[in-house]
């Protein structure tokens, strides 16, 4: 298993097409897989549950004859996080804990404030009321997904929280099943693709509709995710996952080098970027990757995903260094430096800030407390990690005095005017008196 | 001109059904509409200024041959905000003051907690760098929409504001232009469509790329929009205008008319709804508009708009009136009532509420302070009113000490073996030494 990754040297006149290159991604929609959910969604909209157990059945491999089979009940998931291994069991509560305890920090409350006319002006804030997490099956384990969608759900205060999760086969992991009990899901269903988007999105006899649905899935799903967007609120579309690693002459190289790997064994589109402000400590970095990469688990993916979309870039310095990592808007990004202070304050854009040695990405998927679901490919410009936030909405309140209807009737009548809505007008000056 | 509106109470056994017809939203996308858009979009990503001027020529009837005649310099704009009325000037200026001012309160900030091994963890707040709002032309002048789209905007720290605004035959009207001078907007292009939206998300040789791209438009507008959502963030999709007014036997029923009137003057898609708990209250408004509908300006689409979508509920109490308008979920809601605190404590969905009886929603729409791009089609179930907080975004910190990683190495292994990600075992066991 040989590495093969580039080297980008910002000095080259040829560095911002490189980077360009390295950051271009597939904007294109496959028409195909659009074809197929629009069809898949119309038809469980229609025809509800007959629908979702078919497309179920055949997508699926499954031979189920009623919804009720596609429910797995809360005894069921009960059991499952009793018949887990105690090892894993004291894992999953002791990230839950650490989980829950952060976002606990997010909640946002409602506020309002009194105007000298005694009019009044706020913020509500109230809990999304039922939610949908989609939890990726097949090949894909993943109870951290499941403890980083649901709990910032439950500390919002959702009144309802369903889970969805493929099972090809009828198979689904019990170790899912035991972190959605622990996490608090209230229902849970082993349905999945954009059949079960649909499903949450239009409600079925036995699937609830839901009011917003979070999680990853395949490309099938986040374009039904897409397709339902409106009718209910989705999360973020992701991406392949990136890290950017920033590192100083005093990085441990095997500790840089095993992040850059836990980045890439995700998947083959998975981007790992390594920064370094000399030549010197790159070349240590790509050493250290060379030795470690032959014992690597999962070193085909490892050395596929380095080779099409890794790079180690050697900045000018670590202003450079934060300005390159800036644009690229990174998922993760990890500062290996000694002291990360002056540099955390050049960040401008990023999902996920891990701050000095000790601040392995890997700590931060499962168990550091905030969440691992990050704005992907370049959306950390624009967006967020997801966050209790994202379970509550506001409401603005405007409650007028007299006096304060008197003293803004003039003004929205005015501009009412100035817009040709003549009957704003009309309204607003008959609370002016 | 005569009134017809439809009149249900809840307690008929068609009741639900009916309602559901009312609520009912036309989901399907006009194919026709997304492929031109798909055209436009591409052709603008790809060929830049020349396809913005081609688009913009045939689209906007225009003869513009260079893209530098697309932009309106902060001259033209200081300009034009100092040709307008004084009047008007002073109602632009004390309503930008307003809005500015319950806008600072939704600011968010940086967080960050240590905990007792060291460790730090916390959320960075920024503002987003590069902000497109789009300002709908023809027929439409939104001062107001440019105000409450920029104005939050500006107040987040948005580095640049670049605002689009089409101008069909060249023809743009001057208070808009002196809106986007109060409001602090930076750079202004008379450009609009789908080739305005894809200028903002791709760039061109002119037009600066932006990060994310607000404001309301037409259907090409909000297809655009959906086409480019992940390469930069948009703000929702707004649908249809809607308010529901839930009145009391105290209300004047002038007021309460004059405000369905002023939702309904909007467009021939607006809704405007009436709750009222006992028929008399009913009948008394529904008099008042019969009587007032001949006196407004814009009748016709009144009574298009109250013909098509508009309705009468007679409930049996306020209890079960904040039910059904918590099922409309509506964009607004006012509580036309003498006490409103114990209506408003049951109200669950609302993008805005306005309390008492002096709380037209024309003066919100202008000049209260709150913002008036609210969610619309039920969207209030799981989105806000558009916010500083959508101008912000937040990059998760997470600095380990290096017992704070012995600490959390093993249980991040042991889940990430659960995952079968074992280069993320790996580098979490390392920092664990």
């Amino acid at each position: 298993m040989r590495l093969v990754i580039q080297t980008l040297d910002s000095r080259d006149a040829g560095f911002d097409a490189a980077l360009e290159r390295l950051l271009a991604r597939d904007d294109t929609r496959d028409a195909e897989v659009e074809r197929a959910v629009a069809g898949i969604v119309s038809d469980v909209a229609a025809r509800g549950d007959r629908a979702l157990i078919e497309h179920t059945n055949r997508l699926d491999r499954r031979a189920v004859e009623t919804a009720a089979q596609l429910e797995i009940d809360r005894a069921a998931l009960a059991a499952a996080l009793e018949a887990v291994a105690d090892r894993e069991r004291a894992a999953l509560e002791r990230a839950a804990r650490r989980i829950r305890s952060f976002h606990e920090r997010q909640k946002e409350s409602s506020w309002s404030y009194a105007e000298d006319d005694g009019s009044r002006y706020g913020q509500i804030v109230t809990p999304v009321e039922r939610v949908g997490v989609y939890v990726p099956g097949g090949k894909a384990v993943y109870p951290s997904s499941v403890l980083m969608n649901a709990i910032p759900a439950r500390v919002a205060g959702v009144s309802e929280i369903v889970m969805v999760a493929p099972a090809p086969r009828g198979r689904l992991a019990p170790v899912v099943l035991a972190a959605a009990a622990l996490a608090g899901v209230d229902r849970a269903f082993t349905i999945g693709g954009a059949q079960a988007v649909a499903a949450l999105a239009w409600g079925t006899e036995t699937v609830p509709a839901v009011d917003k649905i979070v999680g990853p899935g395949n490309r099938y799903v986040a374009a039904a995710k897409r397709r339902v967007f409106g009718r209910v609120g989705i999360d973020a579309i992701a991406g392949p996952s990136e890290v950017v690693v920033i590192c100083d002459a005093g990085a441990d190289p095997e500790w840089v080098a095993l992040d850059l790997f836990a980045q890439a064994e995700h998947d083959e589109a998975a981007r790992a970027v390594l920064i370094a402000v000399d030549g010197a400590t790159a070349a240590r970095v790509a050493a250290a990757m060379r030795r470690l990469l032959p014992r690597m688990e999962r070193r085909d993916v490892i050395a596929r995903a380095l080779a099409d979309h890794g790079a180690l870039i050697v900045a000018a310095d670590f202003e450079e260094a934060a300005r390159i990592s800036n644009r690229i808007a990174p998922e993760h990004l990890e500062l290996q430096v000694a002291d990360a202070e002056p540099l955390l304050s050049k960040v401008r854009h990023a999902g996920a800030v891990f701050a000095g040695y000790y601040s392995a990405e890997a700590l931060g998927d499962y168990c550091a407390g905030p969440n691992h679901v990050l704005p992907t490919s370049g959306a950390a410009r624009f967006s967020s990690p997801l966050g209790v936030y994202d379970f509550q909405k506001r409401t603005s309140l405007i409650a007028c005095s007299a006096a304060g209807a008197r003293a803004l009737a003039d003004v929205a009548a005015t501009l009412a005017d100035a817009e040709g809505l003549t009957a704003h007008a009309r309204a607003a000056r008959r609370r002016g008196g």
